[in-house]
């Protein structure tokens, strides 16, 4: 059959919305109609040429939601009609990692994904001169129509608007799941975000949902502010405003009784790994815990010196907030329709296809939290 | 009073043994009559000048064991006659670190005992002269009788021999806290430890207790194959004989089932910052933890990419492992009289106070694992 899709053609060009042929789904894939998609930094990246491991032409996008049109042989767990969010991390259920209970990191597929290909090694999408399209994450969300593997579609209730639940394929994941999958943050903590973007920004709703008692966000930009304390945010550092963000942290979080000071959690949501290095050394002596989130440019190295891990601070990262896709995935969704998270204020701009390349723009200017184009 | 004790007059000079004078206990103080401590690297880093905060003149050494001989106002958890190991971590059961269930690096005491002091900001120690001797790691252990803290000692069983329950006060607590309190290794994991000197062994032992299935030792010099195969190693590997150790480690760890491969912890004691990097990364994907407890140099930094840490890799240290002096100490102890460690084959030479320097001499030609001082 044929699509419309936004292809990346080539690193650093604008994507080019254009007719696709699209394969039906094999055995064990399934075939989404695409019904709103986010537009992503992770995207951004890779459309730039700044990601290393970029393949192209390929059908960017990773955030979006669908509804099941077609399945393949053997598939048991979808079926079409069923309201679903692709997952670019899966969860096979049968792999060491899934089994592992120790990780989201399902390894099922993870080879032929990180080359662009189904697991069988093809792709579904080629140009209408037969050239084939590379997927992107495994879920090609900027394609009207896209096919997946089965273990890497959440089903999720169908009253769930496609517009802001697409979201919840990457960043509300990502941050809330950072909070409690990752750092199991416990009442009453002191919590630092680094970074007041999107991710940033579900990093604080996840921090009240699990009841921190302190969250700082950290931010160069004052217009941050007011959205991040809508989310949850207590104290706001412009490290601009000081001298040294780590000592203002830890000043912050001194009390009567505990003169050390420190964050018990911080997260990183800026790439930056200078940024990375103060959120480990802003956490507490003895127990502080720091969690990386975001992407850093290819290369780049983190450093500390080992005594800050000595006296008993830990080093940690997240890739989707630790979040079994298929099993976490739909629980967000309900929290979300539950009101016990917020998604619909981070949804600053809706686009058409055609517009998709707006997005970015709006990305770079600073303009949106999230756009998002509706099929 | 006067006692005998092993003194540091400057960086970089042997110890020199002389008459000093010793204040009685103050309040919340005792004295102990130190019958055996062992010389360690530690000391070693501060004698030879390289500790960047090293302050002399000092009493070094902090691996004791001895008898309470007096206690001063208000001590009421130990009386003369008691046995006891010195504390350089000590445990007041009432600040911060203490009270926060996380960590063991109790800080009431910490910024006097990080200048050579008691708490009261004064030293017991002092030349004929007059002149004040600094105390070292809160313990100074190489002079016959010392004074502590009451905080800072662990009262342990009466039939325990001196001269090998010395070694629990840091290098045997050390090893196996790190393997159970920071790492909490699991039945059935797979492990790497480098460098297989006093700390590693007792790492290994530690693997051993908590059941690991894979033990492996990482080593520049074979000749410590056998004395790591008694304490528990399974596998040893030569980075001189391979190309590349973290593949070496990641093969090796790997299963018809599991393709990847790993270690599920691992466990620096070199206080190289290369080989801690090793360490992190030859960790598995998802879920590999690594944990610091050798020392490195002054300045020196640990690096990585992040990507190790967001793909699922924890880093993290321990002091003192992760062991709470008073609580846990007295259980090692028993560890030890019931045969569930072992200890002898490590005091690998026995000393008088007299014949110190030829400690450091065994310590520096590789010759000791560890030699005891016996009074
Ligand atoms: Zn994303
Ligand atoms: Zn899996
Ligand atoms: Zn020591
Ligand atoms: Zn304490």
């Amino acid at each position: 059959m044929r699509t419309r899709a936004a292809v990346a053609l080539e690193p650093g060009k604008p994507l080019e919305v254009m007719e696709v042929n699209l394969e039906g789904p094999k055995a064990g894939e399934v075939m989404i109609e695409i019904k709103a998609t986010g537009i992503c930094h992770t995207d951004d990246f890779t459309r730039s040429g700044a990601d290393p491991e970029g393949i192209f032409p390929a059908i960017l996008g990773h955030e979006g939601a669908g509804v099941v049109v077609e399945v393949g042989p053997g598939v048991t767990s979808v079926k079409p009609g069923d309201h679903v969010i692709p997952l670019y991390t899966p969860e096979c259920r049968q792999c060491p990692s899934c089994l592992s209970r120790k990780t989201n990191l399902c390894t099922a597929i993870r080879a032929t994904q990180g080359q662009g290909l189904m697991p069988d090694g093809t792709t579904r999408f080629s140009m209408l001169d037969g050239t084939p399209i590379y997927h992107y994450m495994g879920c090609s969300t900027f394609s009207n129509y896209t096919v997946l593997p089965e273990i890497a579609v959440a089903k999720v209730r169908e009253d769930a608007p496609f517009d802001k639940i697409c979201y919840i394929g990457c960043g509300v994941t990502t941050g809330i799941g950072a909070v409690i999958n990752t750092a199991k943050v416990e009442i009453g903590a002191k919590a630092v975000v680094f970074g007041l973007g999107g991710i940033g920004l579900n990093v604080l709703q996840g921090l009240r949902m699990a009841g921190a008692d302190m969250i700082i966000g950290v931010d160069l930009n004052d217009d941050k502010k007011p959205m991040a304390e809508h989310f949850g945010m207590t104290h706001f550092i412009n490290p601009k405003n000081c001298e040294n963000v780590v000592q203002e942290i830890v000043n912050l979080t001194k009390t009567p009784f505990d003169q050390i000071g420190g964050a018990d959690y911080s997260f990183d949501c800026t790439g930056n790994v200078k940024v990375m290095r103060d959120a480990l050394e802003c956490t507490h002596r003895g127990w502080g815990q720091s969690v990386i989130i975001g992407v850093a440019a290819a290369g780049a190295e983190i450093s500390t010196r080992p005594f800050q891990l000595v006296t008993g601070r830990v080093w940690k990262g997240t890739a989707f907030g630790g979040a079994r896709g298929r099993t976490d995935v739909p629980q967000i969704v309900d929290w979300y329709m539950d009101g016990k998270i917020e998604i619909d204020p981070m949804i600053t701009h809706t686009l058409t296809l055609d517009e998709i390349n707006k997005g970015f723009d709006l990305m770079h200017s600073g303009e949106s939290i999230r756009s998002v184009v509706l099929y």
